[in-house]
């Protein structure tokens, strides 16, 4: 049990008037106890109270945590959400994390286990998003293993490469770089396909003149990393050439003004400035960025959603694109830390306009 | 859309009661509808209603589903369950998917949405559980290449190599056999580790004279495989004869009395009979099998939890297992099909007592 994190998280309690919350995220769990457990479909949850009466629930299939709070032990046939009623005070309001599964939470309200229920993952979430100087320090480790990946990857590309087939390939190469695994499955567009933000790799063949959009991050001593790049493979057009520009611009528009109390909506709206000022705001129609740690997306969004001011030790992706369907789509991505005066840019990969020599 | 599946749905859902259920889980929306949307941690929900106002609710960052439904877009700085309000009666109760996290349902609380809450995955999760002639051929297709792939698996074991690295080689065994990917990390338990039902590979070496379980599983042409088997590398002991033959006794005798009309804790019962008649019932401490089809792990249990009578077309695992914690653990696993007189064990691969030589 990590009782400095605890403590964060019953602060943050104190604020949100709560006096129970029901944290349930198994990556959350193991962030305040140590003990990481993936229980799949079966019910997981770490009881916090202001009281510190904390009370951890674990199917008794999975090994026992040890983390030092007292652990109620279930099995497959036990109505899990009815070992929990115990412990809560029924009179009051119990916040829940944000991701329990409806089947659980509709359980609790069955049994009349609260006053009301409060989605209190934030309480967890923004304890989360400020990494302490250890998890700085892993952020910075994994993202300099991207780099070094995407020095790889750069070199792996061929013309009649497919994307199924680097995607494949740049796994190898994270593995290779001692990953325990990549954030998410590399995103490898080709041309057109890069004007899918989310595009499913395919057997798409590189063809000279298409562009290719590498999004990628692997996950180093249990951090995630995340970074995009977009790269040519014949001189650019003088569209392809303004948009590139355009989009790197706006990413080094938001990370110049990062610093303490700057708000995440201003930052997304510093990028989006520059893409809408030069008549390509609709073709910028996702966020500017999200959290990132134990996760490739926690919880936080740098967007117009969120009017949190910025604090030493958050850390999110800043990544503009612009797609242009049927044409093609650049999106160059870094992740940032803010620091006590400004942010620190994690990715040194260069994002000058690249034409590869393939 | 298929018409006949949801067909399906809206007959459970009026046996239920309900005249409006919200389907929120990726694959079930993907098996009513036919568009497969992977949404991370943004809101996706298919509406179902009894008169047929069905709605789907579809980040606008995600293509279009395409799928003969009446879609609602909404973007990353939407209020998404608001979106959903307008098409719901907030005069009846609600069926929400067992997997939809709770801050959604939390908020349509907060909105007045329904008059209460139930959970109505039933509705769709036993259409799912019974697997058409077409979803049969594949689920067979599927367990048949995992046989073919115990086949290589078992060539690779060799004494010194450890579980991590056998896992590494499974999966591109996997790959090789064009599974799209693992129903789930290949279990690789070597000695006192398989003992642990859900031991998570490590760097333990193989020495003579450990057994060796692996439970493995993978997705080909889009459903899930999944069979154990457990090995030893010398001439058993006494002990561990005993035990194999028992847990061989206990799945064949489980598989013996499928049939429709069988209660899913009738089979539980029927294998646990066995183990525990001979003294091991502490040691068989999960339940037997678990339904599986589009994922590995899908509603329904077979346990005492569970007492539906079985019906053509259900496809689940008979598993059971003996773990002696310290020492050594068996366990055998089959899938099978209901059929109209009996049930088809999809895993070939034999279950004889086996000493590899190694």
């Amino acid at each position: 049990m990590d009782e400095k994190r605890i403590g964060r998280v019953l602060e943050k309690m104190e604020g949100a008037g709560l006096s129970q919350l029901l944290v349930t995220d198994p990556l959350s769990i193991g962030y305040l106890t140590g003990a990481y457990i993936y229980p799949g479909e079966r019910m997981l949850a770490l009881l916090l109270r202001a009281d510190k009466a904390h009370r951890f629930f674990v199917n008794a299939l999975f090994p026992a945590p040890g983390c030092g709070i007292p652990v109620t032990r279930f099995s497959d046939t036990d109505d899990g959400p009815a070992e929990i009623l115990p412990y809560l005070d029924r009179e009051k309001p119990l916040g829940v994390d944000k991701t329990w599964p409806a089947r659980f939470l509709i359980r609790l309200i069955e049994l009349g286990a609260a006053s009301g229920y409060v989605n209190g993952s934030p309480c967890v979430d923004w304890v989360r998003a400020v990494k302490d100087a250890d998890e700085q320090e892993k952020m910075r480790r994994s993202s300099a293993v991207n780099d070094a990946c995407m020095a790889e990857f750069v070199k792996a590309v061929h013309i009649g490469a497919t994307e199924k087939e680097l995607e494949q390939k740049f796994i190898e190469i994270y593995a290779a770089h001692g990953c325990e695994g990549v954030s998410f499955t590399p995103i490898v567009g080709f041309g057109k396909n890069a004007a899918d933000p989310h595009h499913g790799n395919d057997g798409t063949k590189l063809e000279k003149g298409m562009c290719v959009l590498l999004d990628v991050g692997g996950v180093y001593g249990g951090y995630c990393s995340d970074m995009t790049r977009t790269f040519f493979t014949a001189p650019p057009t003088p569209e392809e050439e303004k948009v590139y520009n355009l989009v790197k611009a706006a990413n080094e528009a938001a990370e110049a003004i990062i610093k303490p109390g700057v708000r995440l909506c201003d930052i997304d709206a510093a990028a989006r400035k520059v893409i809408a000022g030069a008549g390509y705001g609709e073709a910028f129609y996702h966020r500017l960025g999200h959290f990132i740690g134990l996760e490739d997306h926690e919880y936080g969004d740098v967007s117009s959603a969120f009017d949190r001011p910025v604090e030493p030790g958050m850390c999110f992706s800043i990544e503009p694109g612009i797609y242009l369907e049927g044409k093609f789509g650049v999106r160059i991505e870094d992740l940032v830390i803010v620091t006590e005066t400004g942010c620190e840019v994690l990715n040194r990969y260069p994002k000058d306009l690249t034409v590869l020599e393939l």
